[in-house]
Order: structure tokens, then C-alpha cells, then sequence
């Protein structure tokens, strides 16, 4: 069951002003299944997107990119079940039918439609599903929707995810609202699964595009279930400037960043609430490392202790067998790494130092951090300034049940 | 239970003029099992090793590469139980201790004496369970004791690695004798867990330490378990020079190749019946990259493959759920790359090309591979001319169970 996470309610969820959400049950791979949503924005919304850096990206990525770089953007349309990905030129032209489809559907251009998909991997997309689905979900359209659009991305997930804030920007109150779905196959490089934020806060779009990539910096580029980079990932950030402030045009601006404060925060949560949420897990782990010297260096140990196998199963197994952890340290790459310099913090118990355990280091006191839900393992590098952090969960059997059951 | 490894019976492991192998149960971590071995060697062998490059290497290792870079070496010592590892300080005098304890026992100095360990990492070694066994192993000192040997050094591994060849050079019979042990935290960077290959071949001590890398190059260094590199990892290999022929002297000549491809066989072998028992495993599968750029891309690509969880999911669920592979090609970080050129094979059938699945492939075709207990996946780069190769195994249940369950 996932780790600590609030029950969502569709009381939780506010609407943004200027966007619209319908959701169908297509039948794209099971009956009775909410597997299609379409996000409809008004005319000015401005849209930005981070995806995946993922080779074999799927179609809908390729198409989304391009059509991102060269319209202003009127709908967004999300299947489940099928991530047509390794599909070759098909796959292409399947996402190009379904923007023509839901373009006619909402009176604009093929271009001006986003679409994204995720599910099993090289097989083809059932097109005719996707295009009967459309209208249903179309005529399904309603501000109120966001949280039936949480449940409609879902996969793997156990629960939907989606979170909302309110902030004051120029005595007008803002609303930021976001959703994303992600279990399995998760460690985000530029971007989750699937996540998509909105606002309608007004702000330049070029600005909207820069503030993206900070933001998944600092929320979906930190997390990690399996290590597992999609081809499928995906964060969409969409403004709709109906808020009725002065447009933000500058970047260096108190506005900008008390906005860009609350999409981090509000992306951020959607991030950890996906590891919560990842296959398997019973635990939520946060990965500190500090005074490296650069983040890059930072971020190596942080992914070798998050992604080993071993340290993952002794977190499942409430297991001190922190030696292991030293070990991924060890192999983390770093060149000239003074393995005496490091201190390593089991939450706030000192656990290692001076090359070895630390000399106060008691069993039970690592045992009673490991019983914990949330735990947070703390590596001080003593070499520079830089610090990075990552979330990541354990690795349980039902991981391997979940990932050796999926497709039956 | 262990893939396809045939049984090793004792009589399978012939001696080596020149060396002698004895053991004892000192009660390191548990009673009553043999956890303590010494190989004694005669003076004049010529010994080479290889070590892990994890920079939390363990105290022995330290130890180890100091003495084998200034001493001729007449004996081993290698213990089960505990690691020596994340030890600082303590560590290393106890590795010390235990080079000077034998060094009596053998008569000679204890700069002559290589120190190993494995087991738990960061506890201390049990110095006085060491030093007390000690005797009892010399004691037990015989050239046929291979097989016991191999026993004496199993961790977590299910059953004994061993294996002896023999080849005529110069019409005199070589034999090439090796043991090894390991079973998790396996990606050897360097060399495995621990391996012990011995020859009564002739050979030049700087041609030996040049030989013994291409050996781990072709052998443990294309193992990977669960992608964890060891902070004990070492190779060694002895040439005691016993069996009659002309020193080998010249790296370009045919008795050199021939011992090595011997040897290398010997290494393959043992590196192969480690992932054979890899924790866990139910399934031995070879990752076959080629006309990569280099063999650089080439590992990316297949290590990228063999350390997937999802992907070894798959393989313990025999679900021929092939997308996970494309993905894992596409985030194996090779930059330029063109997925339209890439053809992936699984077995003998031809899976994806094009960017997608092959026209021609038929899901009960994949579906029969997966059934297999031994797999090939073939990714063909179509970029260039390099190639490499890696043996993994699949994640069960079992690899979860054994590794949260370790220390119990």
C-alpha cells in the first residue's frame, strides 16, 4: 500500500479557471476502465512541457514536442493502456489521427493538440478506440473534473495523485492545481510519467518554458523507483491568465518567483507522491547529500544508494545493514574520494565515520530509524559546498509480483 | 535453485603441483561451518591479482595490494563470515594480525601473506575466531583439497564453483585449477567476489599480472547479479611453474595465448556459475551488443539491459514483454542515437527493428524464448564495428527474500 499518502477527496482538487476536462471509458485495453481524458484550454492559455530524454521516446512525445514548438495549444488528450512507444512510423501516424480527431472535436488545428500515452510498450495503439472515445470524453468537458482526470491517467498506481494551492499575487488569488500518475518505470530525466500542472496565473510564455525546467529539477528529476527511465515521460505546465493580475515579465520579479515557489511545491508533492505510490514499496526514503563538490558528484552517490538493489531490500526488511550503503558510496564513481572524510546519518543517528562505524554507533539505534515509514539517509561528503537530494522507496516482493504480473 | 550448473564433484578438481590447500571451521560468524581457508604455495610461485575499484574497499584488499605489489607470496588466507570492510583503521590492523599469525605458522614473513574476507560489511572482524582457526587450516594443509576449498568459501551461494582444464604445451600437461564465490552485490569492477585460479604453468611474473587482466576483462567483468560492486572483489591468479616446460617468457608467443585462452575459459566459467547461482536466480541470460562505436557504448547498452529491474522481471515471469528492452536501449545515455537502425533479437528471433516490432514477429514466437532457462538478448547497434557481451540472471522473489533476510 502506498506510504503515507492523504486520501485524495475531488473536493481537494480546485478548478483553474480557462480549462475544461472530459474523461471516457474507451476500452483501450480492458472494459470499464476510465482510460481517456482530454484537457480542453481557452484561447491564450500558454503551455510549456519537459519530456522524456529517453531514445526510444514514444510517438506522442515526438509529436508533442513538435507541436509545442510551433502552436499555441487548445487541447490536451491522455490515453492509458497503450504508451505507443516502439511503434515506428505507425505510432506516428496514430498520434497524428488522434490530434486530428479531437481537433475537429474542439473547432482548432491538428498542431494546436497535445497528445500522450502510457501503457505497455511496443505494441500497436488500438486508433479505433482512441477515436470512437474522443467524442464521450469531449461532450464530458467540465471545469470540475480534475479529479476523475487523476484517476483517468492511472496505471499501475494504487491512488490517484493531485494536489492543489492558492496563493495572493497582487491581491488576486491564484490557483495552482496538479495531477500525475506513476509507479513503475520511474526515474524521471527531465520529467515524470505523466504530470500536468495548471494555473491561472498569467505569465509570458517564454518565462512559463524557463520556469518548467526548473521546476523539474526540483521535483520529478529527484525521483526514483527502478531506475527505470520511461519513454514516455512527460510535464506539462499550462497558464491560463485568468486571474486578472498584470502579466509576469521578468524572470528576476518577486511575482515570478512566488509562482514558480508554489508549482515547485505543488510538483514536488505530485513527485513524492509517486514514490509513495511506487510498485511495491512500504517505505519512503529521502537521500541527502551534502558538501560534495558539485551537484553532478552529489547526484551520483544519491542514485547509486537509491537504485541499489540491496540497500532496497534491507530498507524493506527494517534491516541496519548499513555497510551496504558505504559500499554504494564506495562505487559511486567519485574520483580521489577520501572515504575517511564521510559521515553517514541514519535519520539523525550517526551511523559511520572515520572510515568505518562510527565508534557511538549502537545496532539499536539504527533499527529503530529503520522501523520507520520515512527515513532519511544523510551523506556528508566533506570535500565542497554543492548538496542534492533524491526520494526514492524500498524494494519489496510485491515489486517483483506487480512487474512479473503486468501484462496478464 | 542454481540455473544449469552441472555438480561439482570433488574429483573434478584436479591439484596443482606446488600448492596446498587447508581449512578449518573457526567459527567466524556461525558454528560449524567451514569458514577459514589457507593455500599454501611453494616458494618460487609467481601470483597476480586484481582488485575492486570501489573506493570503500575493504581492509584485506588494502592489504593485499600492498603486499603483492613488494613480496614474492607463499600464502593466502581467506575467511567467510565477515567482510572487513567499512572497518577504518581496526580493519587493517586486524588484516595485519592475521598476515603475521600465518606468517609464523608458514615460516615466512607476513608481507608474503595475502589476506581475504567475506561477508557482513561494516562489523568487526572477530580477530581471536581468525588467528585461533589458523592452525587448524595449516594443519589441514594437502594439494587435493580443492573441493573443500571451494565449500569453504560460500557466502549466500547455494553450491561449490570449481573447475579444472588441461592442456599439453610443449608436450608436457598443464593444468589450470579455479574456485570462485559470490551470488549478490555481484558486479565485479575488476574482478569477482572472490576467485582463485592456479596453474603448474611456467610463466614470467610480469606476463602473469598482464594476463590477468584480459582475464577478468573476458570473464567476471561481464557479470553483473543486482549491480552492486563489492567492497572485497579480488582475482587471483598462481603459476607455480611445476610442470616442466621453458618459462613463458614472450606475450606474442603461441604457449602464451594458449595458457591464457585456457585460463580465460577457467575465469568464463567461474564467472558464468556465479550468475548461474546468482541470488535468486531461476534464469542465465547472455546480452549480446554489437557494431556499437566502441565496446564503451556497447556496455552501456548491455549493462543498461542487465541491471533493469523490470526487464529481469520479465525474464523470471517468461513475459515476453520486450518494450522494457527497447526502453532500456533508449536511456542507456548513447548519444546520436537512431532507434530506426536498431534490430533486437530475442534468441534467434528478430523482435524490433525500424523503430518498432518487426513485421514478422509473432508473440508465441518471444513467448518460447521466455520459456527457455537460458536466453540470449542481441541488440544490433548497426553504427559501427565493436561488440561486447554480459552475463546476468532475472529478480525473483527469491533474490528479495535472501537479501532482506540476509543477516537474520
Amino acid at each position: 500500500m502506498p506510504v503515507n499518502i492523504p486520501t485524495l477527496l475531488p473536493e481537494h482538487l480546485l478548478p483553474i479557471p480557462g480549462i475544461k476536462l472530459g474523461i471516457a471509458e474507451a476500452g483501450i485495453k480492458k472494459r470499464n476502465r476510465k482510460d481517456l481524458l482530454v484537457i480542453a484550454l481557452d484561447g491564450g492559455t500558454h503551455v510549456a512541457g519537459v519530456f522524456t530524454q529517453n531514445r526510444f521516446c514514444a510517438a506522442p512525445v515526438v509529436v508533442s514536442k513538435e507541436n509545442l514548438a510551433k502552436s499555441s495549444i487548445r487541447g490536451l488528450v491522455i490515453n492509458t493502456g497503450n504508451a505507443n512507444a516502439g511503434t515506428g512510423s505507425n505510432g506516428i501516424q496514430h498520434a497524428h489521427a488522434t490530434c486530428t480527431a479531437l481537433a475537429g472535436l474542439l473547432d482548432c488545428a491538428p498542431q494546436q493538440i497535445l497528445p500522450f500515452s502510457t501503457g505497455v510498450i511496443m505494441e500497436p495503439l488500438p486508433i479505433d478506440a482512441v477515436i470512437n472515445g474522443l467524442p464521450l470524453a469531449v461532450a464530458d468537458l467540465d471545469e470540475n473534473n480534475w479529479y476523475d482526470a487523476a484517476q483517468a491517467i492511472m496505471t499501475t498506481d494504487i491512488v490517484p495523485k493531485g494536489i492543489s494551492r492558492q496563493i495572493k499575487l497582487q491581491d488576486k488569488t491564484i490557483t495552482v492545481t496538479g495531477i500525475a500518475k506513476g509507479s513503475g518505470m520511474i526515474r524521471p530525466n527531465m520529467a515524470t510519467m505523466l504530470g500536468f500542472i495548471a494555473t491561472d496565473a498569467s505569465i509570458d510564455q517564454s518565462l512559463l518554458q524557463k520556469m518548467i525546467h526548473d521546476v523539474a529539477d526540483q521535483s520529478f528529476n529527484r525521483i526514483t523507483v527502478d531506475g527505470d527511465t520511461s519513454t514516455n515521460d512527460a510535464l506539462i505546465l499550462m497558464a491560463t491568465g485568468r486571474a486578472g493580475h498584470r502579466e509576469i515579465c521578468n524572470s528576476e520579479s518577486p511575482e515570478f518567483f512566488q509562482l514558480q515557489e508554489t508549482v515547485i511545491e505543488v510538483a514536488a508533492e505530485l513527485a513524492q507522491m509517486i514514490v509513495r505510490d511506487g510498485e511495491g514499496a512500504t517505505k519512503f526514503i529521502t537521500v541527502q547529500v551534502e558538501s560534495g563538490r558539485n551537484v553532478t558528484e552529489c547526484k551520483q552517490v544519491a542514485y547509486a544508494i537509491a537504485h541499489s538493489p540491496l540497500i532496497k531490500t534491507a530498507f524493506f526488511a527494517s534491516d541496519p545493514n548499513l555497510g551496504r550503503i558505504l559500499a554504494a558510496i564506495g562505487y559511486a564513481g567519485l574520483k580521489d574520494l577520501d572515504v575517511n572524510q564521510i559521515q553517514l546519518y541514519l535519520g539523525h543517528v550517526l551511523v559511520a565515520e572515520n572510515g568505518g562505524r562510527a565508534s557511538g554507533y549502537r545496532e539499536e539505534q539504527g533499527q529503530q530509524v529503520m522501523n520507520e515509514s520515512e527515513i532519511t539517509v544523510r551523506v556528508i561528503l566533506n570535500r565542497g559546498s554543492a548538496s542534492t537530494c533524491v526520494w526514492t522507496c524500498d524494494l519489496s516482493y510485491d515489486y517483483v509480483k506487480i512487474n512479473a504480473d503486468y501484462r496478464s
